[in-house]
């Protein structure tokens, strides 16, 4: 089954103690689409300027991905520059250039509006919602969001995930939205408005899912090369999404291989810059990663 | 087989959210010795004070806990004062009085002297390699440490750890004593001095181990009912090598496994003040634990 995924294609610019990269092909609906192709059809709601170079397109489309709903904007693309210091745990954004970005207002071919997977990138919670008016009977929908969002419009990112099937958020942002204190509260808070399956990304020390009357964790996969994190977040989400949509089954035991596929495929994803540690694997290496998760935990 | 433990034995005066208890039974040997006595014998050397009331010293042989190494010393018990706020992650010390502690050497009574298992609780590293000289032949020696003596005896601490078979340590002492920028170079440096087991404990996110070539990981079991965090690295110690002792094998799957009753006691733990959390359990509720965490990690 296919996956659709809204969200921005940008230019981020990163600085890790491992080195400098300047404008690399970045973005959530990148990341993710890079992720959740190795599984699955994807298909890409976003949005770029008139600057942006057809390598970036075929990039894209030779993995297999479908631009269909990709806008070109008379404009410059969204632009992101960052820096990660000391244990990378978390980016220090050093400028945002929204650009075309600024605009957006996503608007779904109709070859996409019965992509039976959905995933709504942290966007602003309205375009969010505008999304979730336009495709028809998805099978499961979920969305992300960040502290920017739920600091300044928490109304409305609470009414999202209500109406979404899943939340894949981080930790913090749990708490910020909810105003819990412990992490499985925050998850109990949000499935009670609505929310059936909560993912709670932990960056280096794994993920964890609430759903149903059960729970999961993860830990992250102890690494010594981790040179950018970003996109880490977004890598999970397609990792997460592309294998439950070649699944194609929303139980429980499918939502919790899909965690494990979604942190194996984040942990290729940290070893490189930008989307150079998950452009180019073999069905081996996915493999192969995710049998060392399957066997760091085994007991 | 049984374990001997070296430690303290110790009043807490802890405040965390949840309350302030005073005088509280604690120590390491204590933390240690209640979560262990479970799976096998132990055996405590420590110090206390004339000050020692006799239902502190009944609550532990009622236990099982054999206490012929406790030694009595005119004087004062130690004592230990402190405070944990917001997400208790990290205790604020408001006093430390060593007291009988301070002239503390540990001796070795006879019928301890052939315990296979050993565990070193965080003392001066000196007296530490002192324990070491007086028992004969274990089958397994662990060692913990901690920040202070870190900073003052690194030389010692390394020593220790290299005439040890385990360490069993948090992530920041790792990461301290190694100089290391991440916890699986950090255990690499400490099993390249000799010690061949690296256990990291990384408090509410789990545990890690490194043995042989291979690497388990267990994640936190996510827990809404914290109160007192207080001795929980001691009562995954006593969890770890009471069940290793039980299984009485030094293999990887026994270390697996043990790892996992480490953390299913730490769990209990931090549900109470002090002991409260660990004192009376029964085999029921050690089973039941040990199935969460299991389930918690099946995939």
């Amino acid at each position: 089954m296919s996956v659709l995924v809204v969200g921005s294609v940008a230019f981020d610019t990163v600085e890790t103690p491992h080195g400098v990269r300047e404008e690399m092909l970045g973005g959530s609906a990148t990341h993710f689409a890079c992720a959740a192709r190795y599984f699955t059809e994807v298909k890409v709601v976003a949005v770029i300027g008139s600057d942006f170079p057809s390598e970036g397109l075929e990039f894209l489309t030779s993995r297999g991905v479908d631009l269909e709903g990709l806008q070109v904007r008379d404009g410059k693309t969204f632009r992101w520059e960052a820096v990660y210091r000391g244990d990378m745990a978390q980016a220090e954004t050093l400028g945002t250039y929204l650009n075309v970005f600024e605009d957006f207002s996503p608007v779904i071919p109709e070859s996409y509006k019965d992509s039976p997977f959905v995933f709504l990138a942290n966007i602003d919670p309205e375009l969010q919602a505008e999304v979730l008016r336009q495709v028809r009977a998805p099978v499961l929908v979920a969305a992300d969001t960040m502290n920017h969002w739920i600091a300044d419009r928490k109304e409305s990112v609470r009414n999202l995930l209500a109406s979404a099937d899943a939340a894949i958020i981080n930790d913090a942002e749990a708490l910020m939205l909810t105003g819990e204190e412990t992490i499985p509260l925050a998850a109990q808070e949000i499935r009670g408005g609505g929310t059936n399956h909560v993912v709670i990304k932990k960056g280096e020390h794994g993920a964890l899912l609430f759903t149903g009357e059960s729970r999961f964790a993860l830990p992250g996969l102890p690494m010594t090369d981790v040179r950018d994190p970003t996109g880490a977040g977004d890598t999970f989400a397609g990792g997460f999404m592309g294998r439950l949509a070649q699944l194609a089954e929303v139980t429980e035991s499918a939502l919790r291989e899909s965690v494990l596929y979604g942190c194996a495929m984040a942990s290729f994803n940290v070893q490189g810059f930008g989307v150079e540690g998950i452009a180019n694997l073999t069905p081996e290496d996915i493999d192969g990663r995710v049998e060392e998760f399957r066997d760091l935990v085994r007991v």
